[in-house]
């Protein structure tokens, strides 16, 4: 029993940036989350190209988790604002749904928050989480995050119908 | 006296949608705000053309006020999201220095929101308003918008230094 454990805790995952070839193991992560429209303000039929033109934007710093040689999460991240704004960081996260639980994203936020101030932004702000994603919302708290504004059924749910939706701040 | 005063008061502003020609007056409008870098995130070294290809972007409906032929101030209206939050609107307002407290920004304003609502936008958001920026920040008030939530020390503004920003929000 104490080997399996031992085991089942060993798994390697590395946090590298995203690199040619990796559009297919992207896809894969962020397809789940585009077709559901639960926790992401995107158009729930765009197609492969539209999504990794989004989540590789100019400007945005893209990295990937990867174990075992597969993609099982990434996350962007980019200055919010330009110019007297371009101190305070935004990034988007996504795991693979097969992955969730395991501490992926938890990971992605510990690099990210990191990467954030040794690039020297002084905050980071989520502009989008939708409160019915309660998993993230409970994460971000975790890591220092508050909310910094509630925006009134900014988003529609595609069962719950219109939701909150939260900005989410925190100082590095 | 009394003549002086109907003549004062009988100028005629037109607010029509921008139209190939309007670049010179639209640049007219958008230098100072950009230069200034006081009440936009936007680099205060940015060329006409970074301006005008911000200000007239793809999913930008742009329109002008324009008064004697003459550009005296501008709005942009955009959703403020895609998918599920392409319900909100968004929109960015310039007035002519030449031309401020003669009611531009209201008349923009009050365009803005009609045409918003008339296209279906069931609320309309401001991402970055510079608290400092106590102008419009009445103005958006007087409107109806409430701050949704401060963002803490968001802007550097060129002579304040670090100041907060507000999120602001009004249900159509």
């Amino acid at each position: 029993m104490k080997t399996r454990g031992i085991i089942a805790l060993s798994y390697q995952m590395e946090i590298r940036t995203k690199k040619d070839g990796d559009e297919k193991g992207l896809w894969n992560i962020l397809q789940p989350v585009v077709r559901a429209g639960d926790t992401y303000a995107l158009p729930r039929d765009w197609s492969r190209d539209d999504a990794l033109r989004y989540w590789c934007a100019p400007g945005h710093q893209v990295w990937v988790a990867e174990e075992n040689e597969r993609i099982i999460g990434s996350y962007f991240l980019q200055a919010n604002q330009l110019g007297g704004g371009d101190h305070v960081a935004n990034a988007g996260f996504a795991t693979h749904p097969e992955a969730t639980g395991r501490g992926v994203a938890t990971a992605l936020c510990t690099h990210a928050l990191s990467l954030a101030t040794s690039l020297g932004f002084r905050a980071m702000q989520f502009n989008f989480v939708v409160s019915t994603n309660e998993r993230a919302v409970a994460l971000w708290k975790k890591f220092g995050f508050r909310i910094a504004g509630t925006l009134p059924k900014a988003f529609r749910h595609p069962t719950r119908g219109f939701v909150d939706v939260y900005v989410m701040y925190r100082e590095l």
